[in-house]
């Protein structure tokens, strides 16, 4: 029976993933399979390709919409590969009776972003749903990208520095404080990062967005693909007030929610000031968070000692994106 | 307020892509937005760009089931645009408690009909929502495919005849079929045509597969986007008499109702006889069924005298692919 926790982006999913893997048998063509997205050689480029369901709840939230989100979260696997999007499909399946406004909205901020990163919408399917069938709407972007070079999840060694481009869990903790109706000020980080990927595209050694299962997550599928260990200081991670009280009323890991607008990066170690230079130029409120070490665990160093980071079981927050 | 119309392929779902597209300001790029796939040219190739949801009701249907549906649904849309499939998307949304049993059964099927034309899932999301929030499981497959040149679904010229590659509507009577339970031997169509479109390329001037809104939504769309008229020899359209009957007895349109593994092809008078026999060479059912003339109107020709076949409007059948 498939459970909430299968989604979740933890252990579960990750184990479904691996059987839905074994199932199919047709390989080749592209690499980067299990990275943010695939990718393939055409012409001088490689052509990046990847795809992405939003179900969150609510579909409006602080910071966003579901349309911002699922635009922002395709393109955004597509930057972390260090890919130019160039083009994005939107897929939408609607339940029957969904209010034309809220649809009109919800395009209105898909053209948004499109129009910032300059990424039309190129190809879609639209699907209505009776009631009980769906609930509001379900949105699939799937994009293609291009580059000259491809950034892998991987390839981090001993030595080298985790950079975060900002504070962590902010948009977990805006559809959190939206769904609870908490007062707040929080907004979601939901935004596209090419500019700062772009920015850094020399520097950078391997990087991955931090979304489902959040930065815990991110690093702990970084260093299992590089084979190495990551230590993170506690106290260097940024993370908002505000955030952290969300987190703590419900009594769930800040390190295990989503962003949706961050990116980490790894780079070499003498690296590591300018990366954090560039991107406060972009106003990113980066800093070095960790180093990688041999071993192979992800560890957070608090100031009470040493605790593993581990790759998040079950399902903390649901619909998040 | 969106209504099921608004995705029933026809009339409603025309316009409300028309306004969809005018809230999305950002062009370029890519051509062939509102062909069956969109295309950019990528060093010597063209690459080409799709997407589909499927939400097909039930999952399980006579010849298919929701895997098989959405892998060959999407890569039909490529094909038909010329292009060779080179890679597909999966995306799930998934309803808590679904059957791990049915799970693999789709995956199996997503797999056979990979292996079949040799086409990898290279990229993929899974989401599993709560009861009530989703029913049973919607798939998005987007697609890559490439090609030296592109075929239209547009471009038809008075004296080209038509050409179906087998038998209309069988897919959408099977569903009904099994969704009402009736005794029936009929099978879906559902399958990849990238073997007749390749067969027949040199020939082709347009091709369109005919699925939600069946053979009059096709036939108006390459109509109109062709700028001429389409008269069909009622009698010379292949349907099944087990087809027939379940849309008299449901009290459906023949015309109107989905195949997933057909072709409408357009092709100059002269090489029709030749498209035909090359089909039927590949077990396809082919027949010639009518032919383009001056004007703009999609006219059935029948025993009893002509009568226009409209672009449908409303929806006759709902969850069909």
């Amino acid at each position: 029976m498939v459970t909430i926790n299968d989604g979740a982006g933890g252990l579960e999913m990750g184990a479904l993933i691996d059987k839905m893997r074994r199932k199919l048998k047709v390989k080749g063509g592209f690499s980067g399979v299990l990275d943010d997205g695939a990718y393939v050689k055409m012409g001088d480029k490689f052509v990046v390709f990847t795809t992405d369901s939003f179900t969150v709840e609510p579909v409006f939230f602080r910071g966003g919409d579901i349309g911002k989100l699922a635009v922002c979260g395709t393109i955004n696997d597509l930057c972390v590969m260090g890919a130019k999007p160039i083009g994005i499909s939107l897929a939408l399946v609607i339940e029957e009776g969904f209010s034309d406004d809220d649809l009109w909205k919800i395009l209105e901020s898909v053209n948004r972003v499109c129009e910032k990163v300059n990424v039309p919408v190129v190809t879609g399917d639209t699907k209505v749903l009776s009631r009980g069938e769906v609930k509001g709407i379900v949105v699939n972007v799937s994009g293609v990208g291009v580059c000259d070079k491809v950034i892998p999840n991987h390839g981090l060694e001993a030595g080298d520095k985790i950079v975060v481009s900002g504070s962590i869990g902010d948009h977990g903790a805006a559809i959190l404080s939206s769904r609870f109706g908490y007062e707040s000020s929080l907004v979601s980080d939901c935004a596209p990062v090419y500019e700062a990927v772009d920015a850094c595209r020399g520097y950078i050694k391997a990087c991955k967005d931090p979304t489902r299962g959040g930065l815990s997550a991110c690093l702990n599928d970084m260093a299992l693909k590089s084979k190495v260990g990551i230590v993170v200081d506690d106290d260097k991670v940024p993370v908002k007030k505000e955030v952290s009280a969300i987190c703590d009323i419900l009594g769930i890991d800040v390190f295990e929610i989503a962003c949706e607008g961050r990116i980490v990066f790894g780079v070499r170690g003498c690296d590591a000031d300018d990366v954090v230079g560039i991107l406060r130029k972009l106003d990113c409120d980066a800093c070095v968070i960790g180093e990688v070490v041999r071993g192979e665990k992800v560890v957070l160093r608090t100031a009470v000692g040493e605790k593993f980071m581990s790759m998040p079981s079950g399902e903390n927050v649901v619909r998040i994106c």
